[in-house]
């Protein structure tokens, strides 16, 4: 009945014209919704459900503290909501509070069954989970940076390049600057930037809003034009999933070839198709690296290995200290560290920027990191924020990074 | 529990470096499965579920007839199937047949609310619908067009230009062909690829596998290589929803502005910024434009009214004869219609290409707008197929109509 009712009244106001399968879709409750004070009221339609819940980061998180192998690791689980019935089985959680500008993620369980929300079409992929997103932007936060104002846009392009290494295409994604395009003569300085275990060329532009950063950096004058290359660090893989030969392959991250040595063995061959293939700044002066978790972990070793390759690098949360140097493929990469950090020092580089969460189960490694540095006198920048292993740190990380780059 | 298990699991193979947001998501329960005797499994994890039924239309559809103001129109619905509960409250149904090759969206009802499958990443937006996709290719088969093989692959991009009718920037997709960026002298045809109500400047790349295909036939030496860009057809927006500076407006099909001749006004500004910023064979001889429903009423009045532009015209399941030309805003677009047909075939366009389904609520008008075709003895090539308003047609058209651009 609500079919017929929906296309006769698309009829009525004479627009006949649509996709069959756009008839099937979504509930008729509104969710989420920002309300004027603030808060935010998050509906799930199910008139049979017998508990509905609602997990979010916006909440109050949970740190838990696990023992690893003797090791302490504390990790912060999202908080956990009640939402009640109402009226046509609606079911509605309003939050007690005003929800801080920020990105998050959520979902709902339903009687035991993790669901993402039916009516928001903003959806996030994290390996094989989706999870819905709740943008809360405000002027003069810092969330602001990752929502879409009326400011020049960059082109953001999925671009395949042949790597030799792997013997097949691989893909990145390619963010230019506005004016590129209108610049023709113009030559760019290149920020590199790596994505976490179990992500690919999607996630910093998906999770991570990057491109929005970088946008609204460059139109408020606070960061330079730039182009910036987001690899696929799963140098095994084509592509993310379900953009690559391998079909249904289920996203897991327990992919070969991640951390060792071969993507970090492979990288200049990168670096080599965008400097052929854009207006590029095509030296130290010019290029910059980052990354986050196992990023930071392929950011610190391409800046050891490459040492006249980068000037600035950005370790974000980097998974270093977790052992799996001692297994790779291509042990020369992570070999003779001491020896690879007095050459690249030498060489005076313009940054090396650290930052990482104060709950994060990585700080401990971090922390005996930094020491190294600071006993041989080495420098760096250092940014400790509150929270641990999680996105919302690493788009903070990235939006303090990129303003320091090329100056 | 699990949680921990995962996180302990994690560190035991070596990689502590994860995002945390992923250690919430999906169930364990594998969907959907492709299995070797063609037939799919699919699985929904729910131990308290009462109801669990699928809704996709690789089942048989269920073609309904609905009296609309007096005028009978079909519409082809998806079939349902229900799920049986088994081991440990994961519903389960398998399809009694093999699945044809085709690209196939599905969701799922639980005790009446629908939802999409959690343990498929594989989504698609349609306005504000989100439903899960499952894709079945075959060599040989036309839905092989829709996967991703180890082929040369284009460039996709998202690409923002400046509207002076407007008086804003809006976003379009543009796909350069494999071999661009090497050629740089090199000059491309463009095919311009219009969507329907509701969709945005994704749609055709997402659930129209527009690039995918485009990337298979050229690498079949079935197509030209050519520039293609998919355009926003929502004059009155910036870009798709969640992509523009209106933050979580909620996507609708009642947008201002999308059939009242706006959008056909402002469309050579389009072509301009195509020309001036890709290397094009800038003339009638190098343009083609094809679109769906919405977007093939568009491509008719587009054509018509430009009759130097567009060497190449495909109209699918074209919604004509809607009525809203008698309300325009641009009145001057739609009318005088058969002098505009007779100034154009005076010009001897290369193709027209009209294609519909059997069932399609709008073959009555197509019928009545090729009758005056006939008619008149202008010249077109007609594809009927069967089934109604819906994807699948549209990327059959898609690709049957670009093996016959600029040969």
């Amino acid at each position: 009945m609500k079919r017929l009712v929906l296309i006769t009244a698309a009829a009525f106001i004479g627009l006949s014209a649509y996709a069959q399968q756009a008839l099937f879709g979504g509930s008729s409750a509104e969710s989420p919704v920002i309300n004027p004070d603030g808060t935010v009221t998050f509906r799930y339609q199910a008139p049979k459900a017998v508990k509905v819940t609602l997990s979010g980061d916006f909440l109050p998180v949970q740190t838990m503290e696990f023992d690893m192998g003797g090791q302490k690791i504390t990790y912060d689980m999202p908080g956990v909501a009640e939402l009640k019935e109402g009226q046509n089985g609606v079911w509605e959680y309003t939050t007690p509070f005003k929800v801080a500008p920020e990105m998050y993620t959520y979902t709902y369980t339903v009687d035991g069954t993790q669901v993402i929300d039916p009516n928001n079409v903003f959806v996030n992929r994290d390996i094989a989970s989706l999870t819905s997103v709740l943008l809360v932007p405000e002027a003069g936060a810092r969330s602001d940076l990752y929502a879409i104002h009326r400011v020049p846009h960059g082109t953001v392009s999925k671009v395949w390049y042949h790597s030799d290494v792997e013997g097949f295409d691989r893909r990145m994604t390619v963010y230019t600057p506005a004016g590129y395009e209108d610049n023709p003569k113009a030559k760019y300085p290149v920020l590199y930037v790596l994505h976490g275990i179990g992500g690919d060329e999607d996630a910093w532009v998906t999770q991570g809003r990057a491109t929005q950063i970088l946008d609204n950096l460059i139109a408020r004058g606070e960061a330079k034009p730039m182009i910036v290359v987001f690899t696929n660090g799963n140098i095994s893989q084509e592509a993310a999933p379900l953009e690559n030969s391998t079909g249904y392959t289920r996203p897991t991250m327990d992919l070969p070839e991640t951390m060792e040595g071969t993507f970090e063995t492979a990288f200049p061959e990168v670096v080599k198709c965008i400097d052929s293939h854009y207006r590029t700044i095509a030296k130290k002066q010019g290029r910059a690296i980052c990354g986050l978790s196992m990023g930071g972990f392929h950011t610190l070793y391409i800046t050891l290995n490459y040492p006249d390759m980068f000037n600035y690098s950005g370790m974000f949360s980097a998974a270093i200290g977790t052992g799996s140097e001692q297994t790779a493929a291509h042990k020369e990469i992570y070999e003779n560290v001491d020896g690879k950090l007095a050459a690249y020092f030498a060489k005076k580089p313009a940054m090396l920027w650290i930052g990482i969460g104060k709950t994060d189960f990585l700080i401990e490694s971090n922390n005996e990191f930094r020491a190294k540095l600071d006993a041989a006198g080495y420098p760096y920048k250092y940014m400790e924020t509150d929270g641990g292993h999680i996105w919302r740190n690493w788009r903070i990380y990235l939006s303090e990074f990129v303003p320091l780059l090329f100056k």
